[in-house]
């Protein structure tokens, strides 16, 4: 199991690399919650979120023959774009496989970072058995989006830089959607003095990662249904190992308090999140008092929004989940 | 005339009492224009935009005798809000006179400072009128929202600030309305050393200030058309002075331009500026190789939006003056 002491090699590997992303604070939004709240700005990290972390961390880590052949990934998501830049950085292919229907834009990103691109059919076994071609074919080593110890320990820098600025910290939240971002963070806190409790949030309509600590195995994710698009995965094992011994709790939170919290942080911090990086202010801001008066850390974990489709402009069908 | 001196002195008299606001880089922006780009980013300040320095700094200058009687203004803008929370501070009444049909969300933000509103039919007249009456019963002190050597001395501190970071700058570039953030900036830049070129930009649809600049005499606004809500105004005696001497050059730029470079900075970023703050990028962009290779500083001036009407979201048509 990975410990603070990885995430500080991490740390020193990605240095320079990554940004150091600044810690916001919020007079408007510590009166509104009775919290004193410190936001670490993974939205302004490079690719937009803090997937670059743990992608630089990987890349970096891989031996000069093994780079030399190239990573590859499945993803339509950050975790692509990070990978891709990533490897230009370390000036190395990446393959990215990606379902035939991903998003037009997402594609671009991804190819604008100089990765392969390749398409499968949108099912879980179409995009295995092609990764399965592609790593055969050029030998690249795969990197996956979360369930790797080199990218939880990239992750969890993010934490570690926020304590280095408030060493004093009760609390600690980060989104939970595959573990990659939680476990790295947890990590951390575990191996602080003093140590942060840590709570993620997640969606209600995708809580599987709640219901996994509860059933103490992983229990996957199906169907799930939630706005924020970056939390839809299922725990690894790896990540799940992690989360269970040093995450204090999970709290579910519904849509419409998702997208709420989201509009809350643009108009008040003027700053631009995803809908997944709202999810701990939304899960906090549903438990009035919950945590009164205490000093809690926020990751907030990406800022790539559709800016045609802002989630309170559009005319959404509410999932069922969302009342959670 | 303001000196860099009177700038120095607002810095000291409104520590604390505003934010001391970030500068940010963003590489994709400066590989975009070819320009260093250090953006000081007021949309973070209280109130979300420069005006509260100039209303702290007007404010905090008052001799306590006069203060006790409060201030009063006439803005639906956000000077009203900067008035009304730097009063709150002070802990003296503000008056704000506004039109009747200023929206909603004004009235309830400046109400929410603790400010008095005062009504007034929508014209020029009934709104001197108005206010001459409040001031006449109440013995506040008029602060108007530019034209006024406090004010202008007070907005100059974000360019101190800014320059205190990064004291290498070539050029700095603000927008122009009434003039009050121009002012103080040139104000700052001309007594500085080294000392950046000040670059204004202001949209073609309400070129009033480049029209006063090349004709030598203030020519007022009249009919203005442009997006940029904070750019309407005329300039003011004081602040007409102190712009044909420390100003290098006022740039005009298109409506379309303007929303781009607006949407440009929400995407890469991350960060939410209102579209008069988005004049000065989008001037730089309209002039390829302009200022190539220089250091450039640019005054974000706010992030007051309604995030419900997004312009690239609104069918706009546009006004005739846009090509410029």
């Amino acid at each position: 199991m990975i410990s603070i002491a990885d995430v500080r090699e991490a740390a020193a590997r990605i240095a320079g690399l990554v940004h150091r992303t600044p810690v916001m604070t919020c007079a408007a939004l510590d009166d509104l919650t009775g919290v004193r709240l410190f936001f670490k700005c993974e939205n302004f990290q490079k690719v937009g979120a803090f997937k670059m972390r743990g992608a630089v961390n990987a890349v970096f880590s891989l031996k000069e023959a093994e780079a030399a052949r190239g990573v590859a990934t499945h993803s339509s998501g950050n975790h692509a774009q990070a990978l891709a830049l990533a490897a230009r950085l370390r000036g190395i292919p990446a393959f990215v496989v990606m379902p035939e229907n991903a998003p037009e834009v997402k594609r671009r990103a991804v190819a604008g970072y100089g990765a392969g691109i390749i398409p499968c059919a949108p099912t879980l076994a179409a995009r295995e058995e092609t990764l399965a071609g592609v790593t055969a074919r050029t030998g690249a080593v795969f990197i996956h989006p979360y369930n790797d110890e080199r990218v939880m320990a990239g992750q969890g820098t993010a934490a570690l830089e926020l304590l280095e600025e408030v060493p004093d910290l009760d609390v600690v939240m980060a989104p939970v959607g595959g573990g990659g971002l939680l476990s790295g963070t947890a990590t951390v806190c575990a191996g602080s003095a003093p140590r942060p409790r840590v709570i993620a949030a997640e969606p209600a309509g995708a809580d599987d990662a709640a219901r996994s600590l509860a059933a103490g195995r992983i229990i996957p994710s199906v169907d799930p249904a939630t706005i924020a698009d970056g939390l839809l995965t299922s725990l690894g094992e790896l990540t799940f190992a992690v989360i269970r011994e040093r995450v204090a709790a999970i709290w579910t939170v519904g849509e419409e308090d998702i997208v709420r919290a989201m509009r809350l942080v643009w108009e008040r911090m003027k700053i631009i999140i995803e809908p997944s990086a709202a999810v701990p202010l939304a899960a906090l801001l549903a438990r009035p008092g919950a945590l009164a008066d205490l000093r809690v850390g926020v990751i907030l974990s990406g800022g790539n929004v559709d800016l045609d489709r802002l989630p309170w402009l559009l005319d959404r069908r509410r999932p069922e989940t969302t009342k959670g």
